[in-house]
Order: C-alpha cells, then sequence, then structure tokens
C-alpha cells in the first residue's frame, strides 16, 4: 500500500453521500432467502466513468448502460445477481430497460441517470416479476449498507469482496468505496466480473476517465482465471466530489495520489477474485522481464497463465518448468529458448533454457506455497508484463459441469 | 471412407519394403519392462517429407531431424519415449546426434539418412546409456513387426495407434501404414504427438509435399484436446516406390487417389489420438458456418474448442449454448450475436442468439453421447471451417498434477 493510503470501514459508503442496500427476490433460488438485487445511490450529483466488456456478445444492460452514460453522468447503480440477461434478445432490452425505469421512478431520478447491471446465467429470460415484486422494499430501505450490496451482487464467490480507503488529496481527506464480484474472467457457474467503485473526490471527467482506464488496465485486465471473458464485465466508477478537495484535473495536483489510490483499491479487489476463482488453490503472479517488447512480455505471461497444463501443475504443487517454457514457446512473442530463465518464488528453476542445478525439494517447496511468482527472464530486451492467476483444480471442472439444463428446469 | 480406399492388416509394414520393431530399455520406467524405444526402416531408397513443430522452444531431435533432411531423404526413423530430449541444451543434441550415429551404423546408412525422435517429459537429461546397451538387440530384431514400433511410442495413449489401407492408383495396388502417438497436442504427462506414415507408392517430391502439408493441414492441425503445443510434434511420410505405380506427379494422374487416401488415413489417427485424449469422454466436432471468411471460422472453431467452460459443460452432459456464443463473442470473428444459430448434433439450442424453443431434455439427450458436433451458423457469409477436440474431465486435471518431481527423483 502506498505510504498515504489507509484502509477504513465502509465500502461503497465509506465516501460521503452514497448509499446502498440489497433485497431478496429468489432470482439466484425462488426457495431461498438470498439477496440478490442491489442499489447503489448518490445523494448528490457525480463525475462517472464505466469499462464494459470487449465480448461481442454483450448482455441487454450492458448495451443500455452504455448507450445511457453516453449523453447522462448516473446517480444509481440498480444490478440483480443470478441472472445474465445474456442472449436474451429483445425480451432482454425491454426487460432491461424496465429495471431502470423502476429505479429511476423510485429515486426520482431520469431513466438515463440509471446504470444497469446483471449477473448470472446466459440465454435464460429474466425473470422481471420477482425483481418487481421486492422493488419498494428496495427503495424503502435503502440506507448506508454496502456489505449486503456486496452480498447480492456475488454468485459462485465464496465471499463478497470490498475494500475501502482513505487518503488525502490536495488538502481535503478523500475516501474511496468498492465492492466486487466475479470467480474468472467469467464466472461460470453464472457469468460476469462486475466492479462499482464510489469516491468521494472532486475529480475532473478528464481525469476520472484517465484514471479508471489506467486503473483497469493494471488490475481486472491483468487477471486470469480460466481464460474465458463474459459477456457483461463492467466496471463503475462515480465520483460526487463531497470531500471538498479542490478538483483533481487531468495530471494536475492530487493526479497521482488520486490514481494511486484508485489502482490500490481496484488491484486489491482484483486479487481477491482470482484467490476467490472458482475452486481456485493458489495465487500465482506471472511476471515476465526481458521480453523484446512489452507486448512479447504480455504475450508470454497470458500464455503461461492460460495453460492448463501449466495450471495442473501449479495444483499438484510441481514445479514443472518444462511447462512453463514450451508454453512460452507457442506464446507468439520472439523468444531464444537457450537465454531464458525461470523462477518459481526467486528459486531458480532453469536456467539458459535447461534445468538448474537447484534441489528439487527446494523448488517443490516455493510452489507449496498458496501464493507464489513464476518469473520468466528472457534475456533479450527490457520488454515486461505481469498478470495474476491461479491454478486449475479437478474440483473446478466438477463444479463447470452442470449449469444449463439445471437452471432451465429449476 | 472414400469408395476405393480399403482398410487392410499390417500398419507400417503392410506397404512394400518396410521393416520395424521395438525393444524395451527403461527409459520409460527403469524397473519395468516397457517398449520404449522403436526403429522404423526402408529397405529401399525413398522420397519423404516431415512437418515438425511450430513451437518456437523445439527439442534437440527436432532440430537435428529438421537439420538433416534439408540435405538426405531419409532411410530410417529412431525413436524413443519416456523422454522428450527437450530443454536439455547442448547435452541434447550430442545425445540426438548419438541415437543418429547408433542407427546409421547399424543399418549402414549415412547418419544424414535418419530422423531422430524423442516424446517424454521435458527438461530432464535422456538416460543414453540405457538406449545404447539395447541397441544391437533392437537392430538384430528388426522385422516386420509394426505392432511392438506403435506400443513403444506411445506415452501416457492409453492404446496405440495404427492404420493401413490399400488403394488402386495408376494401375497398382498401393498401400499406405502409419502409427501415431498423443493425448493432446502435447502429450502433457509426458510430451509430443507423432506421427510416421509409409507408403510403396511411387511419388514425385514436389506431389508428396504438398500431399503431407494438405493431409497434416485438415488432420492433425484441426485436432485441439487442450490447447498446448508440444516441443516435439513431428509427423513423417515415407514413399519407397515399391508399389510399381505410375509416379504420381504434382496435380497428376493418381493424385486425387492419393492425396485422398493420405488424408484419410491422418484423420483417422487424428480422431483416435483425441477420442484417446487425456481422460476424455467425449469426441466433439465443433463445425462452423456462415462466417465472413474462412479465418473467421477458424478462430470460433479454435475459441470454442478451447474454451475450458465449453469442455467443462460438455463432460457434464449440459447444452450450455450460452457458454458456446460467449466463446464465440471473444473469438476475435466477427460476429453479429442476433444471427448466431447454434446446433447441438442437428438439434437446434439457439437461434438467432437466444434460446431456441426446443425441449430441453431432447438437448441434453444430444450430448449425452460419446461422439457429437456442435454446429455453430453465423449466417453471416460463406467461410467455414471444423475442429475436432474433446472435454474437460476432472481426472483430466488430476492426471496432470504431477510429474516432474516425481520424474527427477526417480
Amino acid at each position: 500500500m502506498g505510504r498515504k493510503i489507509k484502509e477504513v470501514e465502509g465500502g461503497l459508503c465509506a465516501p460521503k453521500g452514497f448509499k446502498a442496500g440489497a433485497v431478496a427476490c429468489g432470482i439466484k433460488n425462488p426457495s431461498a432467502e438470498r439477496l440478490d438485487l442491489a442499489l447503489i445511490y448518490s445523494e448528490f450529483p457525480t463525475i462517472c466513468d464505466a469499462v464494459y466488456t470487449q465480448n461481442e456478445v454483450r448482455a441487454a444492460p450492458v448495451r443500455l448502460s452504455s448507450s445511457y452514460i453516453k449523453s447522462c453522468e448516473p446517480r444509481a447503480i440498480i444490478v440483480n445477481s443470478g441472472n445474465a440477461n445474456a442472449c436474451t434478445g429483445p425480451d432482454g432490452i425491454v426487460k432491461a430497460r424496465a429495471m431502470a425505469s423502476m429505479t429511476s421512478k423510485g429515486l426520482g431520478l431520469l431513466q438515463r441517470e440509471i446504470q444497469v447491471c446483471s449477473t448470472g446465467i446466459i440465454g435464460v429470460p429474466l425473470p422481471l416479476e420477482r425483481l418487481e415484486a421486492k422493488f419498494p422494499e428496495l427503495i424503502e430501505n435503502l440506507d448506508y449498507d454496502s456489505d449486503a450490496a456486496a452480498q447480492a451482487i456475488i454468485t459462485s464467490d465464496t465471499r463478497p469482496k470490498s475494500v475501502s480507503v482513505s487518503v488525502k488529496i490536495n488538502g481535503a481527506k478523500v475516501r474511496i468505496g468498492a465492492i466486487a464480484k466475479g470467480a474468472g474472467m467469467i464466472n461460470p457457474h453464472m457469468a460476469t466480473m462486475l466492479c462499482f467503485v464510489t469516491t468521494d473526490a472532486a475529480v475532473s471527467k478528464a481525469e476520472l476517465v484517465a484514471a479508471t482506464r489506467e486503473a483497469v488496465d493494471l488490475s481486472f485486465n491483468r487477471i486470469l482465471v480460466d481464460g474465458d471473458m463474459s459477456t457483461n464485465d463492467t466496471v463503475i466508477v462515480m465520483s460526487n466530489g463531497q470531500a471538498g478537495n479542490k478538483t483533481v484535473t487531468r495530471g494536475g495536483e492530487g493526479s497521482y495520489e488520486f490514481r494511486e489510490a484508485l489502482r490500490w483499491v481496484m488491484l486489491s479487489l482484483a486479487k481477491k477474485i482470482v484467490a476467490d476463482g472458482e475452486r481456485v488453490t493458489k495465487l500465482v503472479e506471472v511476471v515476465v522481464k526481458g521480453a523484446a517488447t512489452n507486448l512479447d512480455a504480455e504475450r508470454v505471461a497470458r500464455a503461461v497463465a492460460n495453460s492448463k497444463l501449466v495450471k495442473c501443475s501449479w495444483n499438484g504443487n510441481d514445479p514443472n518448468w518444462g511447462r512453463v517454457i514450451h508454453a512460452v514457446g507457442y506464446s507468439g512473442a520472439r523468444v531464444k529458448e537457450e537465454m531464458v530463465d525461470i523462477y518459481f518464488n526467486g528459486v531458480l528453476a532453469a536456467q539458459n533454457g535447461i534445468a538448474a542445478n537447484t534441489d528439487i525439494d527446494r523448488l517443490s517447496e516455493a510452489v507449496r506455497e498458496s501464493e507464489f511468482t513464476v518469473c520468466i527472464n528472457l534475456n533479450l530486451g527490457s520488454g515486461s508484463f505481469n498478470v495474476y492467476t491461479a491454478d486449475l483444480s479437478p474440483e473446478y471442472v466438477d463444479f463447470n459441469r452442470h449449469e444449463y439444463a439445471l437452471n432451465v428446469k429449476r
């Protein structure tokens, strides 16, 4: 953590002027009392930015929200879990719009001031009537309850993910709060990575957009659980300026501190997502150095982090550097085999492309940790990149074998 | 099978003038009597072609063999299993050369007339002395024993893979025989896909090269088990002209029949490799139609066949078309979500990007088969592509968790 960034309580409601709450509508499971509809609301006008999935197949709420934000700074986010409202055709758009409409009426806002998000199973119609039935209760109980919202947005996650920090910027104490969900780049039992960030910092639009894109690039774009990309991935950052700081402008005073804090918040949640990946037992950082270019380093990092064989070996505490180098070899990056060094948690496994003279027990020990790094030095240039990823377990596969037919029949 | 292609007995030795044999050297397991060194020999001069891995990390025998074949038509192939001799540095090259040297002396050939192949664990020194000890026995027993050779080249395969056919070409009966191994694009417990083809057809060099590349492209380049590419993948085709047919020239008389037969042989082995993939329970053909270009169709087919989530659902007999379309969406191909149709074994699962009105039990039935097709029609153009792939099972992961440390300590 940066010197001046301090973790605080409160989640989304740590910043001034943000309310949150949630109710159980029976979308996740009609018979269980699980929270599955959340609302996040700014009592004051905002400056916002949002980043949506790059998948060509985009869920109805993503289509709607990305269109709304073009003409309006959002004041509220309505999110359901248990159903992604993706691949649901015109019916899906109608229902996403109905969610925005309900929310705008309940809060006295314009429909375009609402962001709509959904996460869950793909291709199954959204049971809108269940949301409608509980909606009045959601509005009525809206308070400063970030925990309920964090709980309501998760699907196959084993725990809610939340973080909030305070940091001094331009003479005032500013807070940033955030919640996230996702147990994979796609959360496979359901679908989606979601992250909602609130801040009471006063920030210019240009600075907020630049800071958000940079933070997403260095956090959520660098995690890889199963290599799949969701139809619903969304990150939304809302700032309402209630902290009373002098407005942070692009590259101006306080910009460094604001970006550092936002990055810290997102990276912290990104790591929590990987560590809570479906049936994951390890959090692994793959660090690539010495590549001819940064792009080459990224290719290598992604190939290694995505290899089923490499991930299996991590699950078994096996220091299998041969599988790492074979993924390096097919990554598409410029590689000279006889230059490649590989380290597990700082312990040299391979040097100049062949087995290093390191005791196998020391190597096994390194990968037995629940968190470790795999460092690959190509020794060709100064390009570098890193990603956070996880192992692949038999339990992951077992967990993901059944879904669609079960959900259709429910 | 084409009308005129007839399956026959004999494997590699079905064509005239080819001998084969194998011995147990204790590379796979020092204490077990498992065949692990094979020799394939043409009694007559040959015309050959070989295709090697495109991985930037190439095993020593691949480097050696690809260099030898540039100046010489091979007469023999020496293959060991249990050790890939990959990532073994200069020592690996010395040992691969020693294998070529032993073979050339034993058979009275030039060293450059030998192709050397290895398959097995990466990054562990080849125990050459064990090969040397059994080499005289290998030469002495060389006979027409294709079965022993097929058995000797396998690693984690559960069964040897062999096929041989006869076909009438240019007035003579011509035979093609082949063996293969591999339980993944990389065979992960060990490493490598290997395929050796013999034929007594008289074929010009240009025609043999064109026919081989075409057949590999339509067979081994279209199978995807775990998405990893080996450091040792090799396909070698040897023809010796002993059938007495009028030489098949490029695009000339008999070319169509020869190419069809060679393709049939390779595709048959490619499917056997997928069906025998590690802990695989399904053989799935992914067919993409209606893409804007063939390249787009290939992108879609590979993205779907490579998705861990899609493969998990197949393992669970789950007709999860939502996961299929989400992989279509991130494939990089041009896609209009509302145009996409998806079929499981001919049964419509999704139409125009949303759930089709098909009974879920009929869909579940379709994916319960041990072999089925997934057909994706993008309805945008006339580009098409197909790949053969398999499901992902909990047992696959379990099987691949341990390897390196075990082998180092053995």
